[in-house]
């Protein structure tokens, strides 16, 4: 196994997501991996500590990602297209850790990672703000409240844990398509 | 006291909202309305119960309240905006309801229960694609896909019980009414 922790965090995703955080247990995940329990508290102290460094692993890619999927993209509209799709791709490709997250963001127990887990979901969407702010600047958007569209936005993508099952007819990137030609054009000027 | 059956899911609502519902217990629920535990199991028979009479009264409220709010509207544009207000509305009415609803849809026991929740959420949804439809038959909307655009609509109102608080700056309608506005122009034809 190349990276145990990593493993670990992938394989407690999946039971947490199936069964529920509450229902599950180390002895479970053990078993599930071939591990001893004891292999598991060589990387983490608690199921708690796994929930935690769930939630960061998840909120770190998903912030990553999108940060240099605008980095290559260019205008705003560009750049906005660009946020939304890695945004899905990376909620179907970590579906488990997204509805693990989404059953209990507030669940984390580790005021310090708490803290880190609210300043990284901020950063996610302040790159959105600044996308939007941007295309406000320049005209490719009205004027727009920023901050109101950025979390209609995000609240599309973000509702997607609840419905949206990978593999399915359409890709996590069609569904984030059809959200952006939606919302776009109720972001454009009106044509003159 | 009026209706026992319906103060006991208000206030089981509100604890559920507050601890969790696995952290919750019909003890405390008693000692919250100076019940006798004996006194809530003449009309549950158990937290189990009380949760899924919430997820149902939630979803027979919402549907209805969007259903009144719609009969009173014309044509399919404002049908569309009351439909949202009043959706918001509801939502703000019974915050508690929906972050018990949120934490666990599937956590409903009753598997008739379940079907009757399933049938609501598809009843309220359903009315949305009328809407929709008959927006685009007049015309009022171009030809856009009706379920993924519902789903969009849906999914905008009910990612704000992760982050709308009653009673801040804005009401849940001005939000609404924000949203409306943001995907009314991505609905409507192109003006020539």
């Amino acid at each position: 196994m190349q990276d145990p922790r990593a493993e670990i965090l992938r394989k407690a995703a999946e039971l947490f997501a199936q069964k529920g955080y509450s229902e599950s247990s180390l002895n479970e995940l053990a078993r599930a991996m071939n591990y001893s329990k004891g292999a598991i508290y060589n990387y983490f102290s608690s199921k708690q500590e796994i929930y935690d460094a769930i939630i960061i692993f998840t909120l770190t890619g998903l912030y990553e990602t999108a940060a240099k999927a605008v980095k290559e993209a260019d205008p705003p509209v560009e750049r906005l297209r660009h946020y939304m799709m890695a945004h899905a791709r990376f909620l179907a490709d970590n579906y488990d850790c997204f509805v693990t997250m989404l059953v209990g963001f507030s669940g984390m127990a580790n005021a310090e990672l708490k803290d880190d887990a609210l300043r990284l979901r901020d950063a996610h969407e302040g790159l959105l703000r600044q996308i939007l702010a941007a295309g406000i600047a320049d005209g490719s958007f009205r004027g727009i409240d920023a901050a109101m569209t950025g979390r209609a936005v995000l609240s599309l993508l973000s509702w997607m844990v609840r419905w949206f099952k990978p593999g399915g007819k359409k890709s996590a990137e069609d569904v984030a398509q059809d959200y952006f030609d939606l919302v776009l054009r109720g972001m454009q000027p009106r044509e003159g």
